[in-house]
């Protein structure tokens, strides 16, 4: 699979293209700007983004917990707390095997962050 | 111009394209997660994603505060200080002219909030 980035448009095209970005294409409802306050607070911490970061990216698409605290001076509650907020915004899943719970990314959740503010292709 | 959404893709395909996302692709360092997580907690409020909405879809680009305040049940300073957020993190522009100050939408910072989490166009 060959990837390009996505087009970050300057001047006259950016403002198109954020004419066409969700977030800025119509007004949102109460219920939604609610509904998606909560999904990025969830990301908005750094602790957050890292673990999120080093599961997605960790060989396999999952890590063990045993993967992820080394990383941080963080007590292993600390680290187990920012793993739940992850999980109960369904950005990432888990499940015990043997000894360790492992962890794994959730693409349509990340995904939905990522449209709100990406400028829809241009056809 | 016509416009699609982004496809959001299922199954193992959803695997591959979530390796492809920055978030997923590589773990973030320290300070770049620190910033991207005050950038997120820039829009983590509904208020603050109501408000961005409506400047992005305002006609015209761009709207006075005279615009955003009959939408909410909140006084005028609350409006200001979440203004003021939204301009800190670089989200939004704003100048005043006469009475008014105005208010637009900064796409290239919002499209940085979508590269973030979007899965990268395969090609």
């Amino acid at each position: 699979m060959t990837t390009t980035l996505p087009l970050v448009p300057k001047g006259k095209d950016a403002q198109d293209a954020v004419c066409c970005a969700p977030i800025a294409r119509q007004p949102l409802g109460e219920s939604e700007a609610a509904e998606l306050a909560a999904l990025l607070k969830a990301v908005a911490d750094p602790v957050r983004l890292r673990l999120l970061s080093m599961i997605g990216s960790h060989a396999g698409g999952e890590a063990c917990v045993c993967d992820l605290t080394d990383a941080f001076d963080l007590t292993a509650p600390t680290i187990s707390h920012h793993l739940k907020v992850l999980r109960t915004a369904g950005l990432i899943g888990s499940e015990r095997r043997g000894t360790w719970v492992y962890y794994w990314v959730i693409p349509a959740q990340v995904a939905r962050l990522g449209a709100l503010f990406t400028p829809l292709a241009t056809g």
